[in-house]
Parts: structure tokens; C-alpha cells; sequence
């Protein structure tokens, strides 16, 4: 996501009665006693995991409301993070959690009716076990030693902290992007265990292009000769120019020609006419670009931007529950279910969207599908904040 | 372009009777008495040109066609390269020139009819003028103190090289994407000198998309520490891995989520199950991806890259001519004009051919426009072999 706050409405500071104030996160340490047994391969035990809540968990647990972060995105997804710590003091210094606008008291996931759940999924670098995390056998970070990690495997992590927060069942899954991957994935592995899932912007899997980006993205991370194989940790060098390239790249994806023609076209920056430079700034586009990829440097770890992406490309959920066919796959959810697309998102495209959906449809699941209107593209599940916060409490609403 | 004679028709062998047969380029020295007055600023002397030519310029010198190479094409737009230099040698061994579908006896581009002259731009490094040639002043290669070179500049190059060649007044001016941009720029900076105009997968600018695309691959070439502010030639290390991300990068903006969906999808490199591996290769897509870049690096240089994707940055045909006017800058056009775009090209996709076309309708101008159903994306110029046979014979026949 690239949302920096200047779309989207209003932002809430701490003090607003919407605003979920000051937040803390926590840690837990999961699979103590039994390991996680990874699908692709391997265990970890002691998984520490980072997550924030909001709002109370009702007697009857029935009001737990879990939140799915995207690629880049973390545990604090509302409210004001009382001790940012690290590269995210600055950043998160004049910015409320990632989805702040959805999720507060009196809000579309309104935090004075739901327990809302929010958690770092594991090889991310904001608390959770990961790859920039040290290995205990070794003394020594991971790297690229940290095995891979899939959708599956994080939905068994959410599954493994809602239990020791004392839920058993979730009045709703939700997530955009990769989080509506996992949102997917926990009605698929636990369909028993979601009343209500709600998908925005995903699918069953990355798109052909998708798959390409991220290779491609992966790729000037590996190549960069400061990546040492992932071993960079405590050295001065770092891979910061391979990541700001897959960032930049997958800045792009995030937005669509028109959102990128109207804000910036062939706008210069602060001049009247080009430059003629190769290695200078003439448009602003470019310094868009430029900053979007060196604040996001500074914040997130190469390692993990390798084990996350990877993730979402092998995630297939079709093939996995369905042996190929959406139909059958679709036939394991027992949540209502709604899906959101946006017009202008070519990452995950609504035709894909309407894959999904029309195996639902087939499979006679409760369904709902709104394609939105939006020139915002991917990151619209962010921006189309009045549409999207009206279709998400309306849905909560209906199954109440 | 990134094609590799997989699709789009039989290659003729140089024996075939539908073949130009063995071509050689030649070469020839450019503005030696006045020098090039660069549209950036700075000027050049002495701008070798390499070239070539298929057919006979009849003697009322009124059968010349200029086909423009895109991007990372050169002047061997037909036939087989007779003694291929360097690098070309195993690229050459098996491929014959990038349109030779199109331009050959009795083709689309009739070399028994017409005089076919196409040459490498300024800035290139396939025998042209270009940053990894010398710098006569200091005996060193330019490197990035090469003068950056326009749309503009090329189409003066081209025009000149016509004027040697004894050509005042051109039958044809065509070309697809980057070349569709110099043939364009031809027509309005000479209107007088074009009776026939064929823009394939081109535009009078670039859309903001393909400007950040541009941008970012630039940056992976500039981030990567062995490309030395440009100044990599004779040292043992070069940019290759930032110029291999860039092809990678360009290459999948070639392409259109069909063809790729069609051509790759999720499949698996010669297993039946992924390996979850980071660094290997699991998806057939990543293979392609990755063989597309090593073939790229091997005979491209980094610099030209840079050079030859700012200038299509630059180019803004409205902006220059007609004052951000489409039909004050179309008004300038003399020439028969035919603009195809293909229905799933995303780099220039039909609604920018559209405006143009647009703004030609509203001057007036003689002005055809197609939009091919194709599921090729930008290469479609190139794969679509059929209909832009006929479109482009069709053409050139009715204005006879």
C-alpha cells in the first residue's frame, strides 16, 4: 500500500472521540509447546508475534473482529502508536495505523461493538518472527536460513493468537491485498470459525503480472551486491537500492494510469521547463517515486520483502482446497461472504475477482460482489474510504 | 520489443525468395561540416550512422521508406546480418532482422518496389554515435558525458542520412513504438518531406505509466554500484544486474496479462510441485523472465539504455508542436497517416492513439485509425504479423 494519509478523507488525531487514541502493541510468543509445522517445510517454535487490540472481547466471544494486514503493512492498524519505535518514530509520527479510517469508535468497524484484532504476520520485520530476527541455534539473524513461509502458515498464526486471546470463533475476517489472502485462507483452513469474511482487493491468487512483478521486484533485491545473501545484517552496506527499485516498481502497480495521470502526468517538479538530465529530477512523478522508496527503505527489512512477496506467489488457493476448481474450493466456506473489486486495480483485476465470486456463486455460497468505480486502482481499498467503510458496516450490520 | 520469432509466422531463411537475403550495414559519417544542434543544448560533429537499405531508390527518387526501430532494435530491420560483430554473433545466428515479417521482396514493405532505408539512432550502441564510443577530445568513451539526445534529434539524424542517400521526399515514414514516435516527429518537423505516415503502438507522448516505468528502470541502472556514473567501460565489473532488472521490468510492459496468463500462467519449470525456494526458479514465467534479461544484457549497453528511454520520457509531440494542442500540432501533418493500436497494448494503449487520432480528425488531416483486437500487448506491432501486413500494404498501396 502507498497510502500516505493525503487521500481518504479525514485523519483522526488521538483526541478525536472516532479516534482509537493511543495504542500499544504486544507481543506473544506462539507454538511454545507444539511447533508451527510449515507447509512448505521445516517447524519454528517460539513464535513471537507481534499484534494490537481494540475494543472489548464480549462475554460471549462473539465480537471479535480480525484484521489483515497487507504486504507492508503491520499490527498497528489503528489509533496512534504510543511508542513507535526505531524507523517507524518518524514515520508514524504524524500518521495514525494503516486503516485508521475503517476502524475506531462509531466507525464501519467500530471498535465500541467489536474486539478488533490486528497481527504481524510471521518473516515480517515489525516485531514478529522473521528472517531479520535472531535464530537462538545460531546467535545470529536468520537471513535467508529462515525457512519459507506461506498464506497458510499465517493463518495458522492468527488462528493460534485468537485462541490465546479466547476466541474461538470470529464474528469477521477481513483484509485488503495479501491480508484478504489470509482473511481467505482462515474461512478456507477454519470454515467453521468465520461468521462474516470480507475481501478487498485479492484473490485466490496473483495474477500473471502480479507473478512478474514480484519476481521482478525479488530480483533487483537479490542482484544487489549488498544483499549478500540475505547475511547483511550488522554490516554498513545494505541492499537499500535493489529494495528501492522493488518498491518504486511496486509503487506503480499500486496506482493506475489515470490516479498517476492526474496527480502528476508530465508535471515538472518546481520548473518550467525540463532539465535535459539523466540522473537528475525533471518530473514530478519521479520525486514521487524517489521519496515513496526511500521513506519505505528506511522502514522495512529486504529479507522480508523477499519471504512475504514469495508468499503471494505461491499462494493458490484454488489448487489448494479445490485441486484446481473454484467451485469445489468455494464449497468449504460457510462465511457470508463479501467481495470487493475496484475498476482501475490491475493488480488484482476484477475479472479475477469474478472468478472467485462465480465459484462462490456455483458453490451456492452467500455471496456478495460490488465492483467499485475508482480511478485509485490497487491501493483504493484505502482511498475509497466513504464506499468502502459504507459496503464494510453494512455487511457487518446485515449478519448481525 | 521482445520477441524471438516464437509467434507471429515463418521465418524465411536468407534462400527463401520472400527473404532480403544477406544485408550488411554500412556506416556513414553525419553532420561533419555543420555539427547537430542538439534540442537539449550542445551540439555533435561527425555523427557516424550505421544503416541499411533494402531495394533500388528509382530514379524520380520517389520510392524510399524510413522504418524506425523501437527501443532496443537497430538498424538490421530485414534479412540476415552477414557478418554479425561482437555480440550480435550468437544473437544473429538464428533470428533475421527485428521486422523482417514485414520488409522483404513481395512483403508488406516490398523491397522490389520500394527503397527501404533504416537506420540505428543517435545514442545507440549498434554501430551509431552513442555514449560507449569514443570521445574524440579525450580518447575515452563518452560515458554519461554524452549530450542527451531527443526524439527530435533523431528524426533530424534520419533525415540527414536520407539527404546522403539522395532522398528529399519520402513514400513512407513507419514505425512501432519508439520508432512510431520518430516517424511521427519526421512528419511534423518535415511535413513537406512525408506523403505516407504509419504509427504502430505509439503515441505523441508516453502515458504516465510508461514514464514511471522508465524511471524506475533508469534507477535500477543508476542504483547499481558497478555502473560508476556511466564510466564502466574496461572495468571488469558492469551494470548488468541493474540493467537486467530493467529488461525484466520493461519486458512484462510488453506483454498484456493475457498473453502471459496464456503463455505462462502458474506453471511450474519442470516439476509437478513448487520447490519454495527463494532464490530458484519454481514458475515457468520467472525462467522466461530471467532468460529474456540474461540475452538482454549481453548485447545492449547500459548507458544507451538510459540515453534512448529519457528521450522517449522528453517526447511530447503536442507540447512541441502545437503548444499542448493536439489538433494546432496534428494540423502540421501533410501526410496520409495510419495509426494502429492494438487492444491490449498498456504502454500505449488505444486511448492515447485514440487522442491523436483525435486531435488529426479535428485538423482535418487524411487520417485512418484501427484498433487491432490482440491479445499481444505492445508487442502485438510485432506479432500480429498478418493484419499489420495488410493494414500497412493496404496503405501504401491505396496512396499510390
Amino acid at each position: 500500500m502507498s497510502v500516505d494519509g493525503e487521500t481518504g478523507g479525514d485523519v483522526h488525531k488521538p483526541d478525536h472521540p472516532n479516534s482509537q487514541g493511543w495504542t500499544e502493541a504486544r507481543r506473544v510468543v506462539l507454538f511454545s509447546d507444539a511447533p508451527l509445522e510449515l507447509e512448505a517445510g521445516g517447524r519454528l517454535s517460539d513464535v513471537e508475534t507481534e499484534y494490537e487490540t481494540y475494543g472489548r472481547l464480549s462475554k460471549n466471544k462473539d465480537n471479535a473482529v480480525l484484521v489483515c494486514h497487507a504486504l507492508t503493512g503491520d499490527a498497528h492498524a489503528a489509533g496512534w502508536d504510543k511508542n513507535p519505535e526505531g524507523p517507524m518514530r518518524a514515520y508514524r509520527r504524524d500518521k495514525p495505523g494503516w486503516w485508521d479510517r475503517m476502524v475506531g469508535p462509531g466507525k464501519a468497524i467500530d471498535t465500541d461493538r467489536f474486539y478488533v484484532v490486528c497481527a504481524n504476520v510471521l518473516g515480517s520485520c515489525y516485531g514478529t518472527l522473521g528472517p531479520s530476527s535472531v535464530n537462538p541455534a545460531t546467535g545470529r539473524p536468520w537471513g535467508m536460513s529462515f525457512p519459507i513461509v506461506t498464506v497458510g502458515d499465517w493463518a495458522r498464526q492468527q488462528i493460534e493468537l485468537l485462541k490465546t486471546l479466547g476466541v474461538g470463533r470470529l464474528k469477521c475476517a477481513v483484509g485488503g491485498s495479501m491480508g484478504g489472502q489470509i482473511a481467505l485462507e482462515i474461512a478456507l483452513a477454519r470454515p467453521d470459525m468465520v461468521e462474516d469474511l470480507i475481501i478487498l482487493s485479492a484473490g485466490h491468487r496473483v495474477t500473471s503480472q502480479g507473478l512478474a512483478f514480484s519476481v521482478v521486484g525479488r530480483n533487483a533485491v537479490l542482484s544487489d551486491p549488498y544483499f549478500c545473501n540475505g547475511d547483511y545484517y550488522g554490516r554498513p552496506g545494505k541492499p537499500l537500492a535493489g529494495l528501492a527499485v522493488a518498491r518504486m516498481m511496486a509503487q506503480i502497480t499500486y496506482l493506475s494510469e489515470e490516479s498517476m495521470g492526474f496527480k502528476f502526468g508530465r508535471k515538472l517538479r518546481g520548473k518550467e521547463s525540463p532539465d535535459f538530465t539523466l540522473t537528475g529530477v525533471d518530473f514530478e512523478l519521479e520525486s514521487y517515486l524517489n521519496h515513496q522508496a526511500e521513506s519505505f527503505v528506511k522502514r522495512y527489512d529486504a529479507n522480508s520483502y523477499l519471504y512475504l512477496t514469495r508468499a503471494m506467489d505461491y499462494y493458490d488457493a484454488a489448487d489448494k482446497w479445490g485441486g484446481g476448481d473454484l467451485a469445489v474450493m468455494a464449497g468449504r466456506i460457510e462465511a457470508r461472504t463479501m467481495v470487493v473489486s475496484f475498476s482501475s486495480d490491475w493488480l488484482f483485476p476484477p475479472e479475477l475477482c469474478r472468478e472467485m465470486v462465480t465459484g462462490m456463486c456455483l458453490a451456492r455460497r452467500p455471496i456478495s460482489y460490488v465492483n467499485v468505480p475508482s480511478r485509485y486502482g490497487h491501493d483504493a481499498f484505502l482511498v475509497e474510504t466513504e464506499t468502502v467503510r459504507r459496503l464494510v458496516a453494512c455487511h457487518l450490520k446485515a449478519g448481525s
